[in-house]
């Protein structure tokens, strides 16, 4: 285990987090909110201190990194910069317990959305600044910064990428890695101000129409109200729901877009799947609660919002989702789940691990039918390899039982199956509210400091997939034999 | 498709039902319950001719089937006895709605347990000796009668004992498979009468000894108080607990015993690790309920037998475990999907299957770290072949999906996601009880028509582990293509 690059890797991504919170430093000058001006550099002096402490202990010859050093990487750096991020929202006084702060920023990298927030209204805008921009960053991962400074070596950086990419397989769009990654966050950006143009022409406030624009790009969630989108016009929710779906879309489609290859972009297995899904989701909801809004067109924008919300695991909400009939919180709860599109910002099991479980099923019945067939499975134009195919089935195997763990450690919490069980589902799968006492209109401050802990670590593995923190965490990969 | 052969099994099989609903016809008579008497009659007289017809119908030179055709005759077999073991319980009027009759049923042959019974206690006595019975004789499946009828043709034997054996791995204890079968069944025969015994020794009626000797036996659950065994003594719920634990366990082992192979029974793999999962269970809940109970030894004894029932999907009750705190529910939950052991009565995943999940997650694990490594997965002395582990993640996956979809349909009763979500686990994994509006103090009856059947179908689906049933009604299956 090569340490001092570990701690190398590590000590850059933290001064990064550095230069991010001038960000917000600057909003809290603009507004002349003095305390959180404060708090902004206290916290970027920290962030400062201890990624140049890192960086100097490091210094190393030995450059190269493999898949452990990688992963290892990635979890703790994501652990310390939720730590340090957590800094302003503490001395600031705007959050008084550290833990609390701690899950807010965790949620917020993660883009969760999850709040324990009583009172969003109260906030300084440079603390509701900075908590959405904590989304927009951890959207498309630290790795940009891992770009900027790790030396060109394309297999090491390949591992970092590996270790933090949401779903199964990585599209090497072109043959750098530092130029795939330069490309999707071209997009990226692009995606967002456009979103900020189409709010700002509804009328938004630009501040609100960053804000959003940040919450919705990394489908994280926080917002700047207590009942989320609910109070703004059916135009600029029409506007949030579509650019949630679209960032719920595997990004090299956009660049298979921009390379005008229309027709490989829109017969991606993947995307039809997804279209399918949330259109499916949307009618049965739209039928189911059409009575409670007792018009088409009301119903059907909400179910259109809620649903592409959720599959996108964003979370904002136009709704109180929370007293939809059980159908609709059924197919809800099983949105959650399944997530959005692999090379997405969205959280979840992701769709193309998904189609690729229903795919295995269908073979293996198959099989059994006609045990001396031999049947490759085709996916995005390719047939799946074993390997990939035994990944993503560990990877589910694994996924259920980290939910089941971490379910098992709330129920100490006397909150109820509903509470419980939604809020290992909704913060798991990096989606915000869940039912119940974590409904859209509740929040996460009735949980005790232990199950915020438990809750922001599912953050963590559902952002990371798991395997990072399990492997950082695992005793084998601290133990001498593999030193 | 060799149909004449498929239909030529069911026949058999349902007439070995007629034969077997001449023992209630017997308790009738003893008991002088002249409706249930000619009931009974009726039922076996319908099951003789629907018998002999599709044997009539069905004569063939070829005797040869496959695998699909075992499946799918187990498939309609398990629906075919279900109906028509519903007769009695409809014609005599104690079951009014023929749609709850079938349920009934389906949930004791499939040793499920769940009942959608307001009175057990006004049922007349041949009734629910019918009803316990059909837990007997699921226990085991049908195979015995299979294996009395159909020619000695080992191969298609055995494609009916895969179709219909619970767990991943059928254990060939000796070459020839009828023999294996025989002696599965001697054992089963024999426990049951020991633990009649044992119950007839705390001065339980030998009415009430055999019926719950059927319902341990069986895993199954049905009892004749509306209160389950909260009633009894506390040495007979010790005397059940343990005969619960007993038939949980892979009936190898008891094998392995009679022929002196203590120590490869003692060192199974599956078998210390279904010991220790009850065990941290028993103790955990202890603690947890300890301070509702006020001393040690009830609390000790009702965690005990409720982890027992659950575990061992059998579903008997001496407390109301709805009223127990969230993180106690919280394990029950759990232990309703990992069930008992592979070869056993029980339902739920199986704990052979748990433990396989959990080393191959460890495995990936391992590869991540060291991509070169070649690990091989060993469990019961013998390493696992990667057919064997694609089963098992394969079974996983569509496990998973098939509860997700059962509870999809449920989510359209308005009983919430507690009640919803646990009588999905409960009658999928063929425990019984679940909690809050199907928990031990209450039934199955407030489900409409719809969800009964949904729920018959998720019982037959959680006993003959999904691909029968799945297959049987798979398209596929009956294109012409494979004919």
């Amino acid at each position: 285990m090569n340490y001092r690059m570990v701690f190398n890797i590590i000590g850059r991504i933290v001064m990064a987090e550095a230069a991010l919170l001038l960000l917000p430093t600057a909003v809290a000058l603009y507004y002349g909110e003095k305390t959180s001006l404060s708090a902004f550099l206290i916290g970027a002096g920290i962030a400062l201190f201890v990624g140049l402490l890192f960086v100097l202990i490091s210094h190393t010859k030995n450059r190269s990194i493999y898949a452990g050093e990688g992963f290892i990487s990635v979890a703790f750096a994501w652990i310390l910069l939720s730590v340090i991020g957590a800094v302003p929202f503490y001395i600031s006084g705007e959050i008084p317990n550290f833990i609390d702060a701690v899950f807010e920023t965790v949620s917020g990298f993660t883009t969760t959305g999850a709040s324990i927030l009583t009172d969003v209204e109260a906030m300084s805008k440079s603390m509701l600044f900075w908590r959405s921009f904590t989304h927009w960053v951890g959207g498309m991962g630290v790795l940009v910064f891992v770009m900027a400074i790790v030396p060109s070596n394309s297999k090491g950086t390949m591992n970092i990428m590996r270790a933090e990419m949401p779903g199964p397989i990585i599209g090497k769009l072109v043959p750098k890695i530092k130029n795939t990654a330069k490309i999707l966050y071209l997009i990226y950006i692009a995606l967002t101000v456009l979103e900020i143009i189409f709010l700002l022409a509804g009328k938004m406030s630009l501040f609100e129409s960053v804000v959003h624009s940040f919450g919705t790009a990394g489908t994280g969630g926080f917002g700047v109200k207590s009942n989320s989108i609910a109070g703004y016009t059916p135009y600029l929710q029409w506007v949030i729901t579509i650019f949630m779906l679209i960032f719920g879309i595997n990004f090299n489609l956009f660049y298979l877009i921009l390379l005008r290859r229309f027709r490989t972009a829109l017969c991606s297995g993947e995307f039809l799947c997804y279209i399918g899904i949330v259109a499916a989701s949307i009618g049965i909801i739209t039928a189911n609660i059409y009575s409670m809004y007792g018009n088409f067109s009301e119903a059907f924008r909400a179910s259109s919002f809620q649903v592409s919300s959720i599959v996108t695991t964003t979370g904002y909400a136009t709704t109180d989702f929370n007293l939809w009939p059980g159908l609709s919180k059924g197919i809800l709860l099983i949105l959650m789940f399944i997530g959005g599109c692999a090379g997405s910002t969205a959280g979840g099991l992701k769709v193309s691990r998904v189609v690729m479980l229903f795919k295995l099923i269908g073979r293996e019945i198959k099989k059994i039918l006609h045990p001396r067939s031999v049947s490759r499975i085709r996916f995005e134009g390719g047939s799946l390899s074993e390997t990939t195919i035994d990944s993503v089935t560990v990877y589910f195997a694994i996924y259920i039982v980290c939910f089941v763990f971490i379910f098992l450690l709330l129920s100490i919490e006397s909150f109820g199956l509903e509470t419980n069980l939604s809020a290992t589902a909704a913060c798991f799968n990096n989606v915000g509210p869940g039912f119940a006492g974590v409904g859209p209109a509740m929040n996460y401050s009735a949980y005790s400091d232990f199950s915020t802990v438990v809750l922001s670590f599912a953050m963590l593995l559902g952002r990371l997939e798991i395997f990072p923190l399990i492997i950082a965490l695992s005793p084998s990969t601290w133990s001498r034999k593999y030193r």
